[in-house]
């Protein structure tokens, strides 16, 4: 029997992401950022908001001209002036005075509240009823209450959503420090392996791995380059490596990683100079027969060839290198999506395999069926929300377990 | 006191959804159709895979010579060659003999297994013996398993994830007609706003809403269109209304939808020709004084001008119509991530309050605690991992309630 190669735990094979540099730094513009990676601590240059900042349509008043007013019993207010939008105010209020004031403006001197006009009545020109009272700072946002100049309003290594952007934009910031984007090299090989615009002949497929490699790349954040289909030969092989590893941060070889007789990746890894296999055989299915190395301090993968196991190796394993490499913090968070499992699943010892499941939401619960079908069928993760993992150390989980759901 | 605008429940403004009609379509290349939304039905030019395909490393075998075989008692077979890969075997196997196969593979004639080679060892060119049985059909994919030619591979108005980019590969797909992307235009308003690259002055504050709502448009697939920042006038605000109406697929107007006195936004909408409101507030908070007008057979809106309520209409309200004119079927889920909420938390009958929360995961359940601080503060946004819903007849939840989070 032909010795197979030893395999790492997954935290194993995760213990070497620390030893992979991010990639360097860009400026981008404001209206790019989304989804980029901040390279940069941000401050304010101002406090935001810079004023006291009414939250309602109403009246700026003093706190206490109001306390104990009712419907049953009102304070009367002289309105002393209307507060303009986007300027100071060039009157302050004093006791029993309003200034009327809309949503966002700018609190005069004296007044510490805001009245909301659903609570008055307009007696006059010049004098309201106020039904209700309120407390001080009632209705208005503090000068810097949102952020202060002197503190961090952004820390670096976030990824940017549109809330970010925003306070991006607040900022005052029309330039942004963010991580590059990660080139990733995709390599597909196997001579049965042809293009996706050739019909294949007998005993022939096509490249599904570049373009479901690439997906995933982009929407973790890199950018893929596609090196293209390597007939199994170890020379083309050997020249389309050392030109992926010049080209990018990462290179991910799919196919001819296994035992199989045409298995030259390793060869390969072996006759490059500055490269170790870090990892040959991870304990997961699918996805056993996956390499990783460094090579001249890039990450280099050999991935299965099956579409799906080459799928859920990223997924699972590949991704947090790269979150690595785009400069994305540990404490980035990924939240998964608690359902329960609607049958029995079993499992092997000794590895941890990972599920295709599809989701339903069943109002109190969402409930997680597994999708059957073999790992080699593209069409089993077209059918499936997500991935579930059943651990190393037990034989199945039953039906009713409640499972965490990796979204896919 | 003022009489305040009737308000739509959310169900009630979601029902408007299909009335609106979803945008016309393009064709792009494979390699830029991820995100995009599918606008055929797609079939495969052929069988996927095309062959009987191995899915291990070992020897195509009649299952039938196998029956038996044990590690004390081994099927001793015959060798009679080797597959090549990618193209069809010359030879058929017959009843006690093997042919070397690696993974993907084709089958031979007469083989209808593989007996993976870890479960042999070789005995001379020629022999091997096997250790295990094998069921007809192990460790094969059969002709068209995956995908049949006959049937379809893809169906339309789904959004394409890798796998699905990776399926339209197998399917020889160069070319995908999709959905185009909305164009979505956005307008400032507000005689306080400033836009980003200015310094505000006392009373003013810098344009939050333009960014923060791009980045939503783009994050659920459409292209936002900047028309800046109207100060409160009625003639230019009509004037940037209709331009946006001309150049986009829906409008989105920030800021001045409240009752405030500078309210232009429902008169600009009652002068604009073939134009209707349909929502004028929604029983939601925050994001009460939000308008929805049909103009032209376009979608318009006015939203409040707190960018937090903003985005939380957005999220809530906004984005299942950008899905509906995105081409999205209706089918087509997202799913919540379920939390334990940390504290009590009081809400109003008769609304449905949208509460920010932060995530934690705590092992054997995932912590929602509720982002204090005034719903105008974009930092409170900032700090969220996603919004809770307290429905419309209930006082609030209890700490320990089970929630339902929408990701930020």
């Amino acid at each position: 029997m032909k010795e197979f190669f030893k395999v790492d735990t997954i935290d194993g094979v995760l213990s070497h992401t620390s030893s992979f540099d991010s990639v360097n730094t860009e400026t981008v513009a404001l209206a790019e950022c989304l989804g980029r990676v901040l390279a940069e601590d941000v401050h304010s240059d101002v406090d935001i908001p810079d004023f006291n900042r009414s939250t309602m349509d109403g009246f700026a008043v003093k706190a206490a001209s109001t306390f104990g007013a009712s419907e049953a019993n009102p304070a009367y207010l002289n309105v002393c002036g209307q507060i303009k939008m986007g300027v100071r105010p060039d009157f302050s209020i004093g006791p029993g005075e309003v200034a009327g004031i809309a949503t966002g403006g700018m609190l005069p001197g004296g007044a510490d509240s805001v009245i909301m006009v659903e609570h008055t009545d307009s007696l006059d020109a010049s004098t309201i009823e106020a039904y209700r009272s309120v407390a001080p700072g009632q209705h208005v946002i503090e000068k810097g209450e949102d952020i202060r100049r002197t503190g961090p309003a952004l820390a670096k290594n976030i990824r940017i959503r549109p809330q970010e952007a925003g306070l991006l934009a607040a900022c005052g910031r029309t330039q942004i420090n963010v991580y590059r984007r990660p080139v990733v090299g995709i390599i597909s090989t196997g001579d049965e392996v042809v293009p996706v615009d050739r019909v294949p002949a007998e005993g022939q497929i096509r490249d599904i791995n570049t373009q479901a490699l690439s997906g995933q790349v982009q929407a973790a954040g890199g950018l893929p380059m596609v090196f293209g289909i390597v007939k199994d030969s170890r020379d083309d092989l050997m020249e389309k490596c050392r030109r992926a590893l010049r080209c990018t941060d990462m290179v991910m070889i799919s196919g001819g990683s296994s035992v199989g007789a045409r298995d030259f990746t390793v060869e390969v890894l072996d006759a490059l100079p500055d490269t170790d296999i870090l990892v040959h055989g991870i304990s997961i299915s699918p996805g056993k027969p996956t390499i990783l190395a460094r090579s001249g301090g890039k990450a280099f993968w050999g991935l299965p060839g099956h579409a799906v196991s080459a799928m859920v190796v990223f997924a699972v394993v590949v991704r947090p290198f790269l979150d690595r490499l785009c400069g994305r913090s540990e404490t980035t968070r990924r939240f998964p999506i608690q359902a329960v499992l609607n049958r029995n699943l079993a499992s092997a010892q000794g590895r941890v395999d990972y599920v295709r499941v599809r989701l339903y939401d069943a109002e109190d619960q969402i409930i997680a069926e597994p999708v059957l079908g073999k790992s080699g069928l593209i069409n089993t993760m077209v059918k499936a929300d997500g991935l579930i993992a059943i651990g190393m150390n037990t034989e199945g989980l039953e039906q009713g377990a409640r499972v965490r759901v990796m979204p896919l």
